[in-house]
């Protein structure tokens, strides 16, 4: 069998890549290849433990959408790139010729070699697989006591699913805040003193040293010497390209361990891309190789890659990745996109931050009326806007990727300063305190202060 | 008494300005009259008839604004304005010189002359005036049956809320379609599919030609020859720019009938500034006068007006009104940012529309799930994002702000396409689905079509 355009995998990034190939180029053939027999909704993963209660209703209907947009899907499993003869060989022995291949292959949960105690039963990764998922959500039915094990975006909110599905949750960070990769500081302890009160109780600064049992899991050891009691432990440790296939072929790898590609995506084999977690990024400000894994960042590598397949022909008017990170506790909404300060002041860069705490209503007396905190992070003399983050209400996701949107524009304080940002009472803020500006208006005064 | 810096009026418009003056020119004294004893937030005022259940609960705490700022605020009218001597004549006889004034007079209902019956008891204006809606209140309270006349936002949100408070209502709009000032007609009948099924009735396609009534109001004699029966009428007939200080004062007028004003809200008088609803507007993409009256559009002016009164610092790097509005029914929300498809034609733009219809949480089986419609007006050989129009959920209060940046920073559909938008389940569209840029990828497939 021979395709045009063959994607490897049916996740963000393959499905968007395919998509976007078929709708760009019509006449040609596309077809997408994944070994899995249902593809679940990424970021929807968490929220399988508690608010929706099983992995069913967290399935992206893939086949119907690929069936939709004219795309050919191949469930197998493909164990071998040939790049000289252009075809990839699949578990069955049956092989696919190719015109031009996207590998969407995507990302791996970490299992730290130094981490003992990892094959113990009831011991819990957090992979997109629903057969996994739905056998640990099984053997958790009958625990009590559960460690999860990091606090970046996956092990805050299955932690805080779980204590809704009335588990007790004890969250273990080594970091000396939680989501601290993500979020400056005072974002953080928001965050932290919300979790809190909703259950899970947070240790951080200390990091796990050894996972406890003979053949079930009944404690971890921690790297501060406590010992704790578990019935079950998630492993929520980050995750890590899935690069196999691509680094068999021969294809050159990033220093962080990413198929290597230009800013079209194309990896060193003129015939190959690579788009999402697989890929690597660089940070669209501070220029450097980050390891961010984002669905909505392989959407946009996804629709780069299917429009530049043939031809250049989107031409990127920016470049490198931002990343826009955003969660939802219960009804408040934390996001972050571009530089944090923390960053900018690792960086080296010359910023001030400007703040403003409003609340995300107008009137405040309008029932569901949620406090809502701005920061910016500016350039100090090109007055530039790097980043930002929201603490505030569920429209916390919108703002965040208008945030996202004034970065990659490359809009500065004063572009933000003259501005127009609408406002109803039951959406938004007053647009005499819309705290975007406020913060924007805090920035300029520092810039001009002495 | 002196001041350096004087602004008439305490809404949005004289709010903004006299806040940002002070924090500016922090040297400067800064002084506001106001004529009302208390200042409404503008677009809460169709809440106070049901949602809010008061006007209490719709008031700016402006002297606590003011005070916190280090602004004076004076409870007055300003009689007239001496131009030659710099200073206003107030209602006690006393006077005020300034060395800069910034009118923010605002705007007041529509009465128009030809329409007989409105001077019958309970027949009602949408003023921003808290005792006339105090009293207007007490009197709808014995009222059954209400006719609203004209149905732009006010007539729709205050006919909705008064549904909400009980009362039979009849909203009655000239156009053929409500709110279709604002949106094209796909949007308008999803609105009026939606406010029906909330028990408003609406008859389009009919103007009122008279109220009848002996001393109080019993009923409307419509255009097209039928008669309402009503216990009470409100009249939502839009609103004109109050200007009769500055006419007096001799400052020129524009033929729209607002206070002439260049891109930075100066008057012909270099001393005097003119911001919101009084001040003349351009549209930003048809460059054509608007008589457009948003809170959020007067505090972008005045702060303009306040960074610019004695120097031009903040320098426009874009310039004219971009309309963004939106409302909110119920658990849904609307919202348009410049130019919609009607005007778009209406104008010659050579265009294309781009459209989408998605959801606004992902996966869809998430509680609250939302259907989101997004449409983009894209200029066809430019592929300048002109315009666009949202309806779905709660989060079109900031989607629709990410649509009005987009097109202030003349972003082109391409830079749309390699964006990155950031999404989370509980709280925004799946980024594989986004509708924005599901929409833009519609319109570009139409732009390269022949």
């Amino acid at each position: 069998m021979n395709t045009d355009v063959l994607v490897i995998g049916s996740s963000a990034a393959g499905l968007v890549s395919a998509t976007t190939a078929k709708r760009v180029h019509p006449d040609k053939e596309v077809t997408v290849v994944t070994r899995l027999p249902q593809t679940l909704v990424p970021c929807g993963i968490p929220y399988v433990f508690g608010t929706l209660g099983s992995t069913d209703k967290d399935v992206m209907p893939v086949a119907r959408m690929f069936e939709g947009a004219g795309v050919r899907l191949v469930h197998n499993e493909v164990m071998a790139i040939d790049r000289e003869n252009r075809r990839v060989l699949l578990a069955d022995d049956s092989e696919i010729g190719y015109d031009k291949l996207v590998l969407g292959t995507g990302s791996l949960p970490q299992q730290p070699g130094w981490l003992s105690g990892q094959d113990l039963d009831k011991v819990f990764y957090v992979p997109k697989d629903k057969d996994y998922l739905d056998t640990m959500k099984e053997k958790l039915a009958g625990c009590q006591r559960v460690v999860v094990i990091g606090a970046g975006f996956i092990g805050v909110e299955v932690s805080d699913e779980l204590v809704k599905a009335g588990k007790q949750v004890q969250l273990v960070e080594q970091l000396p805040n939680i989501l601290g990769m993500a979020f400056d500081e005072d974002i953080s302890r928001r965050i932290e003193a919300l979790v809190t009160g909703r259950g899970v109780e947070i240790l951080t600064g200390t990091g796990v040293s050894k996972i406890l049992g003979r053949t079930a899991v009944d404690g971890v050891e921690l790297s501060d010497g406590r010992t704790l009691a578990a019935d079950a432990v998630v492993l929520a440790m980050g995750y890590r390209p899935n690069t196999e296939l691509a680094e068999k072929s021969g294809l050159p790898m990033s220093p962080l361990g990413f198929i290597k590609v230009d800013e079209y995506m194309r990896t060193d084999d003129p015939n190959i891309f690579a788009v999402g977690d697989c890929a690597e990024k660089r940070d669209f400000i501070t220029r450097k190789a980050v390891p961010t894994m984002l669905a909505s960042t392989a959407c946009a590598e996804a629709r780069i890659a299917g429009m530049n397949l043939f031809k250049l022909s989107a031409i990127k008017t920016f470049s490198g990745t931002i990343s826009i990170f955003s969660t939802a506790i219960g009804e408040t909404g934390a996001g972050v996109a571009g530089l944090t300060e923390k960053i900018a002041e690792r960086e080296n860069f010359n910023y001030v931050v400007g703040a403003f705490e409003g609340i995300d209503r107008h009137p405040g007396t309008l029932k569901d009326t949620h406090s809502q905190f701005v920061k910016l992070v500016v350039g100090k003399e090109s007055g530039v806007i790097l980043g930002g983050e929201v603490y505030g209400g569920l429209s916390t996701g919108e703002l965040i990727n208008t945030i996202g949107l004034i970065i990659q524009a490359r809009m500065t304080v004063n572009s933000l300063l003259t501005a127009q940002i609408g406002s109803h009472p039951l959406m938004s803020a007053s647009p005499a305190g819309y705290p975007l500006i406020k913060a924007a208006e805090n920035a300029m005064s520092k810039m001009l202060a002495h």
